[in-house]
């Protein structure tokens, strides 16, 4: 039995919807709650994990409440809180710079299609970035002794590819371990943050990923194995464990900010 | 500044009123759920360490989702989420042996007052052991692999001596480091657990910690300094975040499963 290939099972959700995807704004680092829909959501996401039978043995999230929430709510919902849990900063959501806590049509209407377009999906176009200082999201007290831990200057505006280069060290250092020692592990981070993971684990374009759009609490599942260099690669496509519902999140995500058909004259 | 003692903040929990703590059952490592008066029980607990300010940096808590579910709910009402998590079985209650599940008055009924009290409170008297593998509490999937990675047996009942030996390494090992770095640590365990805890910080004989009784949900800190031989010694007396609260709540865990007062006579 020792040739048998062995799989291993990543569930990645991203957190249920909050109170900035509601009023459409830029979050980022900003600790946006929890909507009533996200909390349902989360709850859902929990029973689709319970009904497939994914028993994670240990859960990621980033440092925001509402990653927490959302897999506190499906870990008690599949009778499973007792599991171990870790915690880290570079699952966060990508950093918006002076885009956070902006409303999404207001940036459209400020900086046009072009600049809008880019900042949310472009590989490797970050927003300005917060001035040193007058960035209260990055000076909370639960990042505050990551600079001298890591010796890493924190984010004050990210792109896609900066997130790429933060998470992935992580995702290779502790959770591939956990992996590689037979536990299924449950991430839930955030939209940009599963973007970072997806593009890396399946290998996709820095063109191909600005189509990608991640809905809210639909756990998406990754069977890997181990290549002939140890690294971890999918063994069949990535999936959802609700593909229709993922399809219609997906196209709300994508359409966050854009004005509606009808008003599509402005841009033209 | 270096001659200044350096403290450290211990605030331990019992978790919120369970639904076996309504029916006056004993629990030990059965996974009975909070009751609704539990989960208030258990935001009052927040908001009261809250009010003091105090500010956990970590977070322990037992394999049962009684005390996972008070911590969070704790950490939700102070908004700190995002703090390091840590569980352990070693901070489980104690394992009650043939007892679980049993109704107090019952176990008092079947067994006699002597027996009773001796169980409940003796130091080193553990209930019969469950029979070996017919003891599903011990062979819930959260424990599989404890007898492999620690080299252990896991109890299939034990006295509060037994549990001080299963809890303190562990809180020497894991705790006071973390303590010792400055972090304030929250610890979120059981009636007996904390009875171990409270015994061995505070040094308290076999015969006194029988009248220790731990209230449900009302916080109890410990300001803490390093000894001589680099051992935590309590620099004052334990205190309780609302002493009144404590007090009722303390002479009420006693009297469980005790005959009403008109009633003693059935064990005169």
């Amino acid at each position: 039995m020792t040739s048998e290939t062995k799989t291993y099972t990543l569930i990645l959700v991203r957190h249920g919807q909050s109170s900035f995807n509601v009023s459409s704004q830029f979050a980022g680092w900003i600790d946006a709650p929890l909507s009533t829909i996200g909390v349902n959501e989360a709850i859902n996401a929990g029973r689709l994990i319970g009904q497939y039978d994914l028993k994670p043995d240990k859960v990621y999230t980033s440092r925001l409440s509402r990653t927490i929430k959302t897999a506190n709510i499906i870990l008690s919902e599949i009778d499973r809180l007792w599991i171990d849990v870790s915690r880290s900063w570079r699952l966060n959501e990508r950093h918006y710079g002076v885009l956070q806590g902006k409303k999404k049509n207001e940036v459209l209407q400020q900086y046009g299609l072009e600049k809008f377009k880019k900042w949310r999906r472009n590989y490797n176009y970050p927003p300005p970035a917060l001035e040193e200082g007058k960035d209260s999201s990055i000076s909370d007290e639960r990042y505050k002794d990551i600079e001298k831990l890591e010796g890493v200057k924190l984010p004050r505006s990210e792109s896609l590819k900066q997130v790429i280069d933060r998470l992935v060290p992580f995702f290779n250092s502790s959770i591939v371990p956990d992996l590689k020692s037979g536990k299924s592990v449950l991430v839930v981070c955030h939209g940009t943050s599963l973007r970072a993971l997806i593009k890396y684990l399946s290998n996709i374009s820095s063109e191909d990923i600005e189509n990608i759009n991640i809905p809210t609490a639909i756990p998406l599942v990754y069977k890997l194995t181990e290549d002939e260099n140890g690294d971890l690669k999918p063994i069949q496509e990535r999936f959802y464990l609700d593909e229709e519902a993922a399809k219609r999140g997906a196209e709300k995500v994508a359409a966050q900010g854009m004005p509606e058909p009808q008003d599509t004259r402005a841009f033209l």
